[in-house]
């Protein structure tokens, strides 16, 4: 494997995504500017843009190059994870007043365009999707792949509901396996199966894609769990132990710390696996996972 | 003109909608059980299903005859229009308790699951437009333009914003204008358009359907602001007054009800106009769109 600077890869990514996001949300001058004010208050609240990044490697991992326009289908995603953000922090689910150090959207701009703005972040991703730079079936195909990720089946929106019932309930395996793949795990999957797609991947490709989207999203989630068990305030940028707290569904809550960091090592040896036909077009692939497992906030 | 009994087209097309609803909402045996619960109560709560007519009778009006699988796209835009009114029944926007005399989503099921059953109904009508059974080209278009009509610009969402911030404020022709354009009328000019892009319409016939819908939606919306205005708690099912209780922009409220009634006639006339090269194929439109703007609740 070559050697790769994974942190400007993931800068860079993050970049490019920002710059398309100026330009595909409405201005705060178009009216009405209060939704359009608070939409790109939380899309432009310093997130990381990890999905994005997985879209333009699992790209690039088929393409063998960037594909053009591939950020529209990057900012897409983006949008997306930003509208569940919205929903999730509101007073009626997690209740929430700051999310990276800001003021969650319904603090700063009220519940009622709060709503409305994740509603429309969901809107427009769809509407940017429509106008993907791909041949029309390959945009038939990601739109379905992308609302099935979001949706209530195995997707996010389940994961979701699955997680606010589950509150101080005794966590087990399956519901934790069931919580993780449904609420953050479908979102990062299709972010690199829809790459993969964009970028020409043929049926056996999008397999392979989807086997390593499944194997590294979990382990992600799993990453997550054991940070937020362990990481101090300043390092996290967020209140640590949140999750215990609430006693929420996490993987270290059943299987314990120790066993939750083999898994991860193991889920990720198992994603790299899945890649292996396609040589050194997927490092960038690789290497970005590898850094999403082994982050420390 | 032929003679069209209007009533049993609507009812045929209710009829339809509601069987491929059926069939495109998760059970409420499928996991979790709640949303789908939620989703199922609020499709299935009595509405008229008009969006879907308009959809039919346009395909018709295109293609001559019902066009095969458009009962998906008829279905997508009515669980558009139920995940708006279950976001808008919300405490936190309209707060309303009642809706066609059940209990709105979130009295029924908590807020939280009401909010995230909007959501997924949004989610799966942009899924359910994927699987369109027409071109892939046509599809995408189909779901650009959804996409834009329920946004932020000119679009359902636009037109919420601006309905919330206008309230206790001197309603002006431009800002009732503006949201009734917005609000309502952007749905059901593109379930207009839409089921003609469905039929295979060319751009010219795009073009005149879009003009009927956005003559024809006007026409609605200024009948639905007559009738909140004229009509008894009976016939209406639901309480009169409540616009001009908490002052909302309405059309009578900037041009007297005697001029509401003669620029809905005007429009309904201008709307027929735009049909004319149509001929007899748009019979159905023209009927359904009469009795929409002349009906008692």
């Amino acid at each position: 494997m070559m050697s790769i600077d994974v942190k400007s890869l993931i800068h860079e990514g993050a970049a490019l995504t920002d710059r398309a996001l100026e330009s595909l949300i409405p201005s705060v001058e178009t009216v009405p500017a209060s939704i359009h004010g608070a939409m790109r208050h939380s899309v432009f609240a310093g997130g990381k843009r990890l999905r994005p990044v997985l879209v333009y490697q699992a790209g690039i991992t088929i393409a063998g190059a960037l594909p053009k326009g591939i950020e529209r289908l990057g900012s897409a995603l983006e949008m997306l994870h930003t509208y569940s953000l919205i929903h999730d922090d509101l007073p009626a689910l997690d209740n929430d007043d700051l999310r990276r150090g800001k003021p969650t959207c319904h603090k700063a701009f009220g519940e009622a365009i709060a709503i409305l703005a994740g509603d429309a972040l969901q809107t427009r991703a769809f509407e940017v999707l429509a106008g993907l730079e791909c041949p029309p079936a390959a945009t038939v195909q990601i739109i379905g792949l992308v609302a099935n990720a979001v949706g209530t089946v195995d997707g996010m929106i389940g994961g979701q509901v699955l997680d606010i019932e589950s509150e101080h309930k005794k966590p087990t395996p399956e519901l934790v396996d069931a919580i993780h793949r449904a609420k953050t795990g479908a979102l990062i999957r299709v972010a690199v199966v829809s790459g993969g797609v964009y970028g020409g991947a043929t049926a056996e490709q999008t397999a392979r894609l989807d086997l390593f989207g499944r194997k590294a999203g979990l382990a992600f989630q799993i990453a997550d769990d054991i940070l937020d068990l362990t990481a101090d305030s300043a390092t996290l940028g967020k209140t640590p132990g949140k999750d215990q707290a609430t006693e929420k569904a996490t993987w270290p809550a059943v299987y314990g710390i120790d066993q939750s960091r083999r898994d991860a090592a193991r889920l990720i040896d198992e994603a790299f696996a899945a890649l292996e036909p396609f040589g050194h077009h997927a490092d960038g692939l690789k290497e970005v996972a590898r850094f999403l497992v082994e982050r420390k906030n």
